[in-house]
């Protein structure tokens, strides 16, 4: 195939919210579809999804979107991939690949594997990319540029459909990474899903004080909270179903950070200078080696517009 | 005075990073102030503030700084602020205001008021803006604009003086708050301290795991991570400094978050998705509030530039 040519003639997305329409404007941006069928369960937002106008055709029934279609692209919340499987299964053409786009590997493979019919390819994946938004007026075809998508392929998977989907996802912008669902699942605990918790976590506890009122906290956020309010704004659906499916890695990841957390609240009960310093050195490293991998902005405060400029600084 | 005269004939800054720096590109903007001079000890940073060109002369002795200064800012780690309070003693003119821009405040009074000369008047301040980057090269005018400047006044300081060091801010683009000194620790341990406390933890967390590499936490960083990696990037020698001398309202908020941890892992551990996802919602509403008040971009992912697309998004 060259690399202008469609790579499958029909895409069917479940679901359109920040990822689902992203694909969809990705897809389109490198002509990688014949069409795009989106299916949206909820009236209002399907409504909204066919005014964005990135899939060819949006509708309320599974079977128009799946029939036909040579990808499929499971793009809900992970909580209804079960049921959403077992649905979609009587409609697919033989030798469509099934994928999806959880953050959570290992239960995906569990819920969804037994409802996959034989002669369909089920290679899940997770596109290592988002933002705090969601719906389908959310996505756009950068979103995947410079980014990561990690496939957890079946031992059967095999290496041709594999590297159909790789291209794929290549051609929407994203680097494309092997992995083991179980790995997949640490490595994003710790990445993503602790972070997350603790963002929500100091969000929650900042609201609930006696001593510091909530509008204090707003007006003085520029001095570090605001960021965390920017995760802890993430689809609360999406967030509470990978914590539902990833509670051991989830538990074990924040139970490391726990422990380093009791040792560095023991460093400043005790006035220990150079613990707090040593540590603070080696984190900075961290932020060098994010930016040098071109996984972040180099700009001071994200390259945040200055307020009253109007200009990235 | 008119908007346009200078507010002071002249500034002296002890100290010209992030925030000194900025401080006299606000001034220079605003034309606040006849001259600057700036204190600035390591010869090799001397020669990077010189050659910034943002002050009028900067010297690696105090005395040429502070003597005719009618504002003398402090603007160090707060560590060196007792001694710096000392040294400068001597040099003062009768009826110069004395401030500073720590983020901690009552071990500020503590330390540097005894130090403070009869007829000089100390007025402690904490602009809450800043960045994570650090030194002379750091600063530029707009960081104040838009952000709050807290003032915590002596007793015995009158208000004449005050207005005056208020109209200073405000004419460097700040909102300006009048607050009691335990009470700004308090509100900067939630909105600030703690906030970079976990987010130094968990970027040490991810970097000590032996089951994830390093570069596994750096490759998928744009999944959450990356954000802490910028406030934990913050200047080591000032953080630290922070901490030791806010020991108590960071050990009582931190003792907040942690039990507010405890119950969420423990929401984790049993699979309560109900009070997960009534979390999720609240602290969503919380964001908004920030970005209402205008503390915050709206723009997803902070407006970071979208890689690839060379544009804000």
């Amino acid at each position: 195939m060259t690399d202008s040519a469609p790579i499958f003639e029909k895409i069917a997305l479940i679901g359109a919210g920040l990822i689902g329409s992203s694909i969809a404007h990705a897809a389109r941006r490198a002509n990688l579809a014949g069409r795009i069928a989106a299916y949206v369960p909820r009236p209002e937002t399907r409504a909204r999804a066919e005014k964005m106008g990135f899939a060819d055709s949006v509708h309320g029934e599974l079977q128009p979107v799946v029939e036909d279609a040579d990808l499929v692209v499971l793009a809900t919340p992970i909580g209804a991939y079960a049921e959403l499987a077992r649905l979609v299964a009587p409609y697919f053409k033989q030798g469509a690949i099934l994928t999806d786009v959880g953050s959570v590997k290992a239960t995906v493979v569990k819920d969804v594997g037994p409802h996959v019919p034989q002669g369909v390819h089920f290679i899940p994946g997770h596109p290592v990319a988002g933002t705090e938004q969601s719906g389908p007026e959310a996505g756009f075809a950068e979103l995947f540029d410079g980014r990561w998508c990690i496939l957890t392929p079946l031992p059967e998977t095999d290496s041709a459909t594999l590297e159909r989907l790789k291209e794929f996802w290549r051609r929407c912008g994203s680097e494309v990474e092997i992995m083991d669902p179980k790995h997949h699942d640490l490595v994003l605990a710790i990445t993503s899903h602790v972070p997350h918790l603790i963002a929500y976590n100091i969000v929650g506890t900042a609201a609930d004080l006696e001593a510091v009122t909530q509008s204090e906290v707003i007006k003085y956020s520029a001095s570090g909270f605001r960021d965390f309010t920017r995760i802890a704004a993430s689809d609360p659906t999406m967030w509470r179903d990978i914590f539902l499916n990833n509670r051991e890695a989830v538990l074990e990841m924040l139970g490391r950070f726990n422990e380093d957390l009791a040792a560095l609240q023991r460093a400043v009960r005790w006035g220990d200078g150079e613990a707090l310093f040593n540590l603070f050195t080696r984190t900075r490293a961290i932020r060098r080696s994010v930016i040098e991998a071109g996984q972040d902005t180099a700009a001071p405060n994200f390259g945040r517009l200055r307020s009253g400029a109007g200009r990235g600084g």
